[in-house]
């Protein structure tokens, strides 16, 4: 018998294709422990399988005393068949293309597992534990505008998976139909457009073409362009680094514009590290946003109420999360599979 | 006290910019008939609720002896607020712009009404009576090509209206971000490129560029250009119209490509005119839909199944109910409301 007092334990992974966290939570006190392992992709799948096995045992063995255990959650990159829980060839983990996942981490583990893509983890922390508790909506869509582009969409407090567990490929979804090659084989995607990726190049294709004085100063003295370091030069007055970050926020806008117009949402979060520099791409963003979407301009939140319509309009913000996002929803992954109308309140618990 | 053998009567309205159709439905028999209005737009709305509530009052008096009164349903031109029922610039009915459509109706008549935007009733006819009942599939996207794009979608049988009502407009994606103007005030929205009205103003676009000679010759001879006859014109070798019709596909396979990659839904259907010209478009429309979707690409009829995916995979097909979708939907509007978990049953009893 579990006592009404027994806490309830979580573990959860977040897999990336450089470390991978492993984390032991609990809804009254969060995170209790995590740990960072480097995944090994020169090892095939099933090394990195045993690493994160054994960081979850380890953390199983130190934390569930006297807890009882809800299960544990893991977000992977995308793209991920569900229910199967198989990669088909994920751009950030090279020779994982066909692994079932799922069944390999079960199958060490001898527990179930639950398992959702990264970009799914990061909105259903965003729907608990962020924005989407802050605000009190029920539907949210995220963009985490990382090395690739993610997204996660939640339908009226559900994950959408689409038919193949394939929904909220928004990453994908063309901006600029003449734009740069995308890895996924078409061309001017959001993610060659606006992911942290994208700023770096930008920059170098300024650079190779002889253009950007400024940025070619950047670059001696920094040895590399990040997307931060040409944040801080955008913002320090750099012509060039500010028009790419207005082109940036100009891509996210016109993929906004799409996704408030099909789905006319309460909410729409930008994650990942270029959501840091919100200053810098809003401005086009919204500028983009309001031409592009009649659906925006009639629900954005400052003309909403003058409209009729209900609530505080469309909102758009960055995640209130940050880079915990990952490792916080597949924490939270099983209070939300187990208790699926009320993870919120569950997770929430103090 | 209603007999179990007492049919249930419901009455359809199809509102629309040039004619309003109403009808008498049961599920046994179908349309027991219908009715064509011209729609008086020189007058004021009020004057076109009195016309639709004549019309649904003769049918009341001649068809529901017996029988008991399941609903009226309505599909109206959008942008249409719910639940509120108010009219947002329809460009479609000109003159209408906060119009509280659904409170005259009422009023008038003394009687609860059911009102959904056009492209929403259309794809409930597709989702409980046209292909989403013959493929059985619970979810489905549609856009409807016609003097615009109307845009329908319905998630685990349920119509997704978004936060205000407006969610499924996928009429004005941007498909050419420097495309031709639209009237939402975006450029290169679906609407503006693949609408039977684009197919026409590019035929003009051609002529008034004084290229295009068989075009010339077809506008002297038809007096007119209509998506139909450039469609005829296609089909007998002409090259001009054959490239209208590519581009529409070409536009058409884009915007599908964005639905497939955010939503990964079973079934996309096609209807509307321009639909018609499945075999003018379709080439195109898939070759851009495999390129710019690899959720499409790996989720394909023909390879679904090699990559383990579900079911008869990703599926895009021409609509199958044609022009009276609008007006079927609107009659089995009453049966979604109240029986939403079963309105394929409800309305395919005979």
């Amino acid at each position: 018998m579990v006592s009404e007092n027994t806490q309830r334990l979580t573990i959860g992974v977040d897999l990336g294709g450089t470390n991978l966290r492993v984390a032991a939570y609990t809804a009254e006190t969060g995170v209790l422990e995590s740990m960072v392992l480097r995944t090994r992709l020169e090892e095939c799948p099933l090394t990195v399988v045993d690493d994160m096995c054994g960081a979850i045992q380890q953390l199983l063995d130190k934390h569930l005393d006297g807890r009882v255990l809800a299960g544990i959650g893991i977000g992977s990159p995308g793209p991920l068949e569900l229910p199967a829980g198989r990669l088909h060839h994920p751009p950030n983990l090279p020779g994982w293309d066909g692994f079932g996942l799922l069944d390999a981490m079960q199958e060490r583990l001898g527990r179930p597992v639950l398992l959702e893509s990264d970009a799914n983890v990061a909105v259903l922390a965003e729907y608990a534990l962020g924005l989407g508790k802050e605000l009190g909506v029920d539907s949210l869509c995220m963009l985490t505008l990382g090395t690739g582009v993610g997204n996660g969409i939640i339908l009226d407090g559900k994950l959408w998976h689409g038919a193949a567990g394939m929904g909220g490929e928004a990453g994908h979804m063309t901006v600029l139909p003449d734009g740069p090659e995308c890895g996924c084989g078409s061309h001017g995607c959001l993610e060659v457009c606006a992911s942290a990726t994208a700023v770096v190049k930008a920059a170098e294709r300024l650079l190779a073409d002889g253009k950007a004085p400024g940025l070619a100063r950047l670059k001696e003295e920094k040895t590399r362009f990040t997307a931060q370091n040409l944040a801080e030069a955008a913002r320090a007055g750099d012509p060039d680094a500010q028009q790419i970050y207005e082109e940036t926020g100009r891509a996210l806008g016109l993929c906004l514009a799409g996704l408030v117009n099909i789905l006319n949402l309460p909410l729409y979060v930008v994650g990942g590290g270029v959501a840091n520099s919100w200053d810098l791409l809003s401005p086009s963003l919204f500028k983009e946003l309001e031409s592009r979407s009649y659906v925006y301009a009639l629900t954005a939140p400052d003309r909403a109420a003058s409209h009729g319509m209900p609530g505080g309009g469309t909102r758009v913000l960055p995640a209130r999360l940050g880079a915990e996002a990952g490792l916080l929803g597949a924490c939270i992954l099983p209070f939300y599979s187990t208790e699926r109308e009320d993870v919120r309140a569950a997770v929430t618990a103090r």
